[in-house]
C-alpha cells in the first residue's frame, strides 16, 4: 500500500558493469515495489543519460519475473554510462537538469549504482537539489570490479571477478602443467585492476605458497623490475618445469608507466589499457625462449555470471536493498557497506557511510596483503579473499546456454519540451 | 577377476588437451579394472615420451575415488606431449624402442588419447608390433577442441570448448551493449581453431540472425576481405550501437597468410598463433575510431571444465570405454566414433572406424554451415551444435573453487637397462 506522500523514484546504472550489478538493480526495484514511501521506480536509460535526457524506463512495466532474472543477468540491464558530471562549479548546467528532470515526474530518491566516480555524482545531486529548492535523497549503491571503495569490506562485482579469475588461474594452470614437457613453458593471464591489484590478488587463490600456480602475479603496486622478473621465470620454470603468470592491467614501472598503454583515454580520463600479456610473454621468449602463451581475459572477466561468487550476488542484492530502505528512512547521501563480522565462519552485514568519505577516493591492496617478494599474496590476503567467492549461484540454463533476461524497456512518456545535449 | 591371458595395457594422452580427456581416461581406466582380459593398466608419463622413455605410471595405485575424480578434472593429469613420431621409414628406431618398452612389461593394448597426429602414430604402431613378431592391439581415443577429426559425428573436448565460447561471447556481449552507447562499440574475442572454424562457429550460437551478438564471425574457412569486414563493421555500429566480433586464430587472407602469426612452431611443424583479436580491434579503430575491448581466451577456453557440456563429458567417457571394449574383443587399429542417431531429441551411440581412415585428416567446417555473407552459421549449423553444448556438469567445488584432482602418479619399476634419449 503506497501512502499518498509517497514520491517516484530513479535508478541508474554507472561506469564498467559487472556480474552483479543487476542483481543490485533486482534489490533496488523488489525493495521499492514493497515499500510504502515509493510509487514508481524510474531507471535512466544509459545510466545518467537517461536522467539528462529524460529517458527514463519504466520499471513498472517489467514483470515480477523479470525483475526477478536480473538477480542471476551479468552486466547492465538498463545501459550504462561511462559519463562523469563536471563539478558543479564548471558545469551546474547539468545538475540543473538532472533536478528539472526529477520535479517534472516528482522524484524524490536518487539511487546511483556504481564506483568512486558515481559516488561523487550522487553526492553533487544531493547537494544541488538541496541548492535549489528541490530536495532529492541520494543513496549510492556500490559496484565496482576493482574493489577500490573505501570503507566497504569488499565491493560488489569483484567477489565474481575474483572467483572467475581464480577458477580460470586454476584450469589453465592444470593445462599449462600437461603441455610442459614437450611445449608450453610459460603461460601468462591478463586480468582486470587499474591501479589496485585486488583482482591479479584473487589469482593467487587459485593455488597454495609459492610452488603451486600461480607462480608469479604482477601487481600494480609493486614497480616491475625486469631483471628480477626474468631470473623468477627462470628459476619457476627450472624448478616446476613451468611458469604460470598473471599480471594486472596496471602493472606499471618504478617511475609510473603502465607495461602497455593502448594510448587512449576514456571519459573520465583514465587512460585505456590492455595487451600487457603478450608484452610479458614476449619479454620471457626474448631473454629465455621458451614456448609461451598467454590469455586476456577482458570483459569475459566481469560479465562471468556462470561462474559468480554466490556470496558476491546476495551482497550486491543487499545493498540494493538497503540503499532503499536508508532512502525511506531519510538518509541521506550515504552509501551502504559490507561490514565483516567474522573471517571463519564468514559473516557479514550491512552498514552505510557518508557519500563525502567515498567519493573519488581509491583502496589500495594493502602492502600486508603482499608477499614480501611482491611476487604472490599472503595468508592474511587469502583469510580476506577467500569468504568472497564461495558458493556457487548458476543461472537457469536453456539450449546449453544461460537464459539471462532482456528488460522490455518501456519510456516514460516525456513531461518536458526541452532537450538535453550530452 | 582377471584371466591367467590377460596382458597389461598402455594409455597415453597426446596433443593439446581438454576439459574433459581425463574422463576418457576415466572411461579407458575404470573399464579396464572390470575386464578380465587386462591385468594392468599403465599410463606414459607425458603422453608417449613415458613410453619411449620407460617412465610408466602404475594407476592400480590410484584409488577408485582418484579415477572417478579424473571425470571432472580438466587437462591432462597424466600429462600431454606434443611429440609427433616422424614416419617408420625417417625414425624405425622409435617404433622400435615402443614395443622393445611394451615387451618388457607384457603390454597388449595401446591406448591412444589424441587428434589427427595422433591417430596415424596408434596406426602405425600397430603396424611395426606385427612387423616385429609383437602384435599390439591399436586403439584410438579421440580427443580434439578443434573437432576436426573425420568419420565422428564430433570430437570429445569440443562440445565443452564450444560451451565455454557461446557462453562467454553471450556474457561479453550483454556487457559491450550495456556500455556501447558512451564507450565500448566494438569487441573482439579471439578463439582457437588453426584451420577449421568450428570453435569459431560455437560463438554463434549466443545470439539468433544477424541483429543478435556475435553481429560477425570471420572463419579460417572464409578469405578475409578487410574493406567488406570494416564496412560491416560500420553498418553494426549504425544499426545496433555496437558490434560483437568472434574471430578463429586461423582467420586468413585468401593466399592463405593468417591475419597474425607469432612467427614460433610447434613439435608438428603448425605455425604458433595469437593475437589476431587485438590485430582486428586496431584495424576497426584505424578505419572507424571506434572505442574497443578485445580478449583472447586462449587456454582458458579448453581447459574450462567449470562450464564443460555434460553431453561432451559423457561421449568423451564413453569412448574411454568403449575403447577398451573393442581392444579387449580383439578389434584393432580402430577409433571409436560418435554416431548421431537423432537431432532433437538428441541421441548417440557409439561406433568405430579404422585408424587408417583418420590419421592426418582434417574435418573443415562444411559449406553449409557457413551464411551466405560468410560473417555467420547457418540454422543448419546452429542444429549440428547445439546439442553437444547440452547440459551442465559442474565439478564439485571447495573454497570457492573447483576441487580438481592430481594423481599420486607412482611410477612402474623400470625393467630396461637402456635409456632413450627423445
Amino acid at each position: 500500500m503506497k501512502t499518498t506522500a509517497a514520491r517516484n523514484a530513479f535508478y541508474a546504472q554507472s561506469g564498467g558493469v559487472s556480474a552483479v550489478i543487476n542483481a543490485s538493480a533486482c534489490g533496488v526495484i523488489e525493495t521499492a515495489r514493497r515499500s510504502r514511501h515509493i510509487r514508481k521506480m524510474y531507471a535512466g536509460r544509459h545510466g545518467i543519460i537517461g536522467a539528462l535526457t529524460e529517458d527514463l524506463i519504466d520499471t513498472d512495466r517489467e514483470s515480477p519475473a523479470t525483475i526477478r532474472a536480473l538477480k542471476h543477468t551479468p552486466a547492465g540491464a538498463f545501459g550504462s554510462a561511462r559519463f562523469k558530471l563536471k563539478g558543479i562549479e564548471q558545469n551546474r548546467s547539468e545538475y540543473q537538469r538532472l533536478i528539472e528532470v526529477f520535479r517534472a515526474h516528482d522524484i524524490g530518491y536518487f539511487f546511483y549504482n556504481g564506483g568512486n566516480d558515481s559516488m561523487d555524482t550522487a553526492l553533487k545531486v544531493s547537494q544541488i537539489g538541496a541548492a535549489l529548492g528541490y530536495p532529492v535523497t541520494c543513496v549510492g549503491v556500490p559496484k565496482t570490479v576493482d574493489n577500490d571503495l573505501p570503507h566497504t569490506d569488499c565491493c560488489p562485482g569483484f567477489g565474481s571477478v575474483a572467483k572467475y579469475v581464480a577458477v580460470s588461474t586454476r584450469e589453465a594452470a592444470l593445462d599449462v602443467a600437461s603441455m610442459a614437457r614437450t611445449s608450453t613453458k610459460v603461460f601468462v593471464l591478463e586480468v582486470m585492476g587499474r591501479h589496485a591489484g585486488w583482482i591479479a590478488a584473487a589469482g593467487g587463490l587459485a593455488g597454495r605458497g609459492s610452488a603451486e600456480p600461480p607462480h608469479l602475479i604482477l601487481f600494480p603496486e609493486i614497480p616491475f623490475d625486469k631483471a628480477r622478473f626474468l631470473e623468477r621465470v627462470r628459476a619457476c620454470v627450472s624448478g616446476y618445469g613451468y611458469c604460470v603468470i598473471v599480471v594486472s592491467e596496471g602493472a606499471a614501472y618504478a617511475d609510473g608507466r603502465f607495461l602497455a598503454e593502448a594510448g587512449t583515454r576514456d571519459a573520465f580520463g583514465h587512460t585505456q589499457l590492455g595487451g600487457v600479456a603478450p608484452l610479458v610473454a614476449d619479454m620471457v621468449r626474448e631473454a629465455h625462449g621458451y614456448k609461451y602463451h598467454w590469455a586476456v581475459a577482458d570483459y569475459l572477466q566481469r560479465s562471468a555470471r556462470h561462474i559468480a561468487s554466490r556470496v558476491d550476488v546476495e551482497q550486491a542484492y543487499a545493498v540494493g536493498k538497503a540503499a532503499v530502505e536508508l532512502a525511506v528512512r531519510g538518509v541521506n547521501a550515504v552509501m551502504p557497506t559490507i561490514v565483516r563480522r567474522s573471517h571463519r565462519p564468514y559473516r557479514w552485514s550491512i552498514g552505510h557511510v557518508p557519500l563525502a568519505q567515498v567519493a573519488n577516493k581509491e583502496k589500495k591492496l594493502p602492502a600486508a596483503f603482499i608477499r614480501e617478494d611482491g611476487f604472490g599474496i599472503t595468508a592474511a590476503c587469502r583469510r580476506y579473499l577467500e569468504p568472497l567467492i564461495a558458493g556457487e549461484a548458476y543461472p537457469p540454463y536453456r539450449n546449453g546456454l544461460p537464459d539471462y533476461v532482456h528488460i522490455k524497456g518501456v519510456a516514460v512518456r516525456r513531461k518536458l519540451s526541452t532537450d538535453f545535449k550530452v
